[in-house]
């Protein structure tokens, strides 16, 4: 591509990584993804500024584990994205872009059952309680993404377990809720909302 | 009032609070305010299910220091309302209905000096990422609410410490961090969003 064209796209995703709390110690800049942080000498990654666009940060290498969504912002320490401090490993070792995330245009799929089967309900907005919107259970067995990027949590007010259903991921498809992350420990989702690019 | 009609106004707002984790133990069901769950023989507030309405939690009894927002759905223990681990005293003693949410009409301004001066951004969406929508401080000095009920956040995605700002209390206005709460403790402000009733 058109070197130009190259630099607007990288500009698109730009996060900065440093390995102590309150932006301290060791730093590195990515306009990608990072399989490993540790490949570059970090123990850890104990803080974080994200410049443009969305990213996932993962507890473990190779996007594995707990999921954080994280957003254009400011992250002192492990606290601002973790969300769940009842599990502290405080490991976050990889992180990747959100590259389908479009707030203007999101559309999600919630099914009663497993598989994308039983009776459905449509949204395209942000529900900090499902069970005010309607939804009778604690739990979503399964859910279609139809477009752009999404976070579901644990708890309502978007706390708690956190996961991240993209559209360019298994097509959208998310059958059952170990689908929904490599360490989901709970089928019980209570908010949901859009990611902000 | 028609006693009919008190009935289905109390209906609107239901909670009920466990003294131990997971709706174990002692348990006391509200459908108004309760400024301090000591005078029920509670030692502290470990779980809740809100049934009906919004509510906001208080630390301290007669709704002072940090804030908590409950929307419809189960709490089993303090890390589901909380959002900020690196505070953990664990108390919450005191709560009230927030009577004017309103999801569907809600309008906020926000200023950028004290006193509602300087240039102002209105806002009646959920933003997880103030500066992802072009906010250029991690800050917001001051705030009037214009309609509805808002909860405010320190850090990106809804997490830290959480203001809660009514259009019934100070008549919506937010004159500088102290009067987001009884014991701000920090400026910053990097996401906002509407309560859903």
């Amino acid at each position: 591509p058109h070197p130009q064209m190259q630099m607007e796209q990288m500009g698109q995703f730009r996060i900065t990584v440093w390995e102590e709390e309150n932006f301290q110690g060791k730093r590195c800049e990515f306009m990608q993804e990072c399989r490993n942080i540790m490949e570059r000498g970090f123990r850890k990654i104990r803080s974080i500024k994200v410049e443009n666009g969305a990213f996932v940060g993962f507890e473990y290498p190779e996007y594995q584990g707990q999921q954080f969504i994280l957003e254009k912002g400011d992250y002192p320490r492990y606290e601002a994205w973790s969300g769940n401090s009842g599990y502290r490993t405080e490991h976050l070792l990889s992180f990747r872009p959100i590259k389908c995330a479009n707030h203007s245009d999101s559309k999600v799929t919630l099914y009663e059952c497993n598989d994308l089967q039983g009776r459905k309900f449509e949204i395209c907005d942000d529900y900090p309680s499902l069970q005010a919107m309607g939804w009778c259970s604690k739990e979503v067995p399964s859910i279609k993404v139809n477009s752009g990027a999404w976070v579901a949590y644990q708890f309502p007010g978007y706390r708690g377990y956190q996961y991240i259903l993209e559209r360019d991921r298994r097509e959208g498809e998310y059958r059952n809720y170990n689908e929904y992350s490599t360490q989901a420990h709970t089928h019980q989702i209570q908010s949901i909302r859009r990611i902000q690019q």
